[in-house]
């Protein structure tokens, strides 16, 4: 009987059991390190594997990450003929939307300084206005950053997005390409980031879109901390052209106690917590999976290795 | 020629005069104290009225409110036959509705927290979870309880509503009558106050409402300050009943230094900016209400005086 390996210092095991189970009652699911033998690992649910690797399981087809980004699995380094799934359920697509929805109109309504002028006993009025007088920019518009998209725009916000291939989505101003970014962020007074992590997104946060973007726009890095090219972003904010940023990844997670995005006065830190797969709703996704693994199926949401994501 | 009086220490008329006069170039706007003969005055656009009072304005039709309340107005002092109109315009609407996503959000989200600790530099990870999972009521729900209601449905909250008399929204589960309020309460963990200022509604944000909500609820104070029975709020905080609130209007604005709101840690401060309606896309409905007011024809939003709202 083949079994499912459980490796993740973040996630609770105990927590997957009982509606995979419910699915799957023959599921034999065992939590790293305690696997047993090795050979009877054919599925690998794994949020970051461990520091050995994933060689010695030998009878391994198909690793389902317990994430949206697969970035921190090293997809070099895995065994060939592994094949690779995302995890983007219902529930983590909505909850990453609301999140968008939430810090955009933050920076859009100004909260940021009245919350700060609240602690400062400071009756600051700043005229209120509509968020379609607001242009967003999605960077990113795959499962995630396109539902994001769409319910900025539900909400009222005027939305552009950019991905690398041209994509058409309704109500959605969309650019793509090298040059297209720039041309997107010279249009948004607040860009979202939302794209893998992959060589070719490595740092793109920097000073050349952050030089494109309006004066005294804002950042919001829902993607991975690799995207961002930290000594940029604190030049920016310095010298105006960004006028606040909020991180919610960062290249060492928990970020590091002497890091100066903490305490920063414009910009504000978030624990990762955009979003997450729900164990109960993403249970659903996870044995179909397997099954499909075990079947020898394409996966869902089935990586493309050589592009990486 | 009739002429329209314009009286408010918080609008500035040369923001309405140009976008007024394209749709009515005879128009003749007169700012107060500088109103000339007052017997020329036929409508007034008035947040406050003058310490004199109104009485002075003998041919008076109709008072236009450049706010969507009118409880500033002190109906009961107005001359008889003066009709008056509420001020709620479509952006005015939307950017309210908005503001109660962004309000509700952020604390559903937990962002209150994570803004703390983004300045404590504490890493404290909650889990994420989408806003189907928490249910928000909303209190008052005409034209600008309702739109705020339908958008937070869209967003994805669990919305309930209370009202006066009994309504019916789609998605939205209904509440009405005295009872209602406190049923509906019991099932909100986050609570906003849309409701006109009324003798009936006047300090109904008390001890009452606050034990029929959930332990750790939230209060989201957009109506006016006299809804707010301010002591018995600091107490439920105290106690734990409520987590937190934020208010953006209140008795004396701008809320005095001294006031214990400022400056709590559960509490965020607010300048009265949850919506304003903008006099570029509201000019078009005074227009309007100066025409139907001089043809004797009931005004859009006019208000029942004796209801008063």
């Amino acid at each position: 009987m083949p079994a499912v390996l459980f490796c993740s210092n973040l996630d609770d095991p105990e927590e997957w059991r009982p509606p995979m189970t419910k699915l799957m009652p023959d599921l034999e699911l065992r939590v790293y390190p305690k696997f047993g033998n090795p050979l009877d690992i054919d599925v690998a649910m794994v949020w970051r594997p461990p520091q050995e690797g994933m060689g010695q399981f030998k009878n391994l087809k198909a690793i389902l990450a317990l994430g949206a980004g697969v970035n921190q699995l090293d997809l070099p380094s895995l065994p060939k003929g592994v094949v690779v799934a995302r995890l983007v359920d219902e529930v983590l697509g909505k909850a990453m939307a609301e999140f968008c929805v939430l810090t955009a109109l933050r920076y859009h309504r100004n909260l940021d300084v009245h919350e700060r002028n609240s602690r400062l006993k400071k009756w600051e009025y700043i005229i209120p206005r509509p968020a379609a007088q607001r242009s967003v920019g999605m960077m990113g518009l795959g499962a995630l950053g396109g539902q994001a998209a769409k319910l900025l725009k539900t909400v009222g916000f005027t939305v552009c997005g950019w991905s690398r291939a041209p994509k058409k989505i309704e109500g959605v101003e969309c650019f793509s390409g090298p040059d297209g970014l720039y041309k997107m962020a010279a249009k948004c007074g607040i860009v979202i980031c939302l794209l893998p992590l992959t060589p070719e997104t490595q740092g793109i946060l920097n000073k050349k879109l952050f030089d494109a973007m309006p004066q005294g726009s804002y950042l919001i890095n829902l993607g991975r901390g690799g995207h961002l090219t930290e000594a940029d972003l604190l030049s920016a904010i310095a010298s105006g052209r960004l006028a606040g940023a909020t991180l919610d990844v960062f290249n060492t997670e928990p970020l590091p106690e002497d890091h100066p995005f903490w305490n920063h006065p414009q910009i504000t830190v978030t624990p990762h917590v955009a979003s997450t797969g729900g164990a109960d709703t993403a249970a659903q996704l996870m044995v179909e999976n397997i099954r499909r693994a075990r079947a020898g199926q394409p996966l869902v949401n089935q990586v493309d290795r050589a592009k990486g994501y």
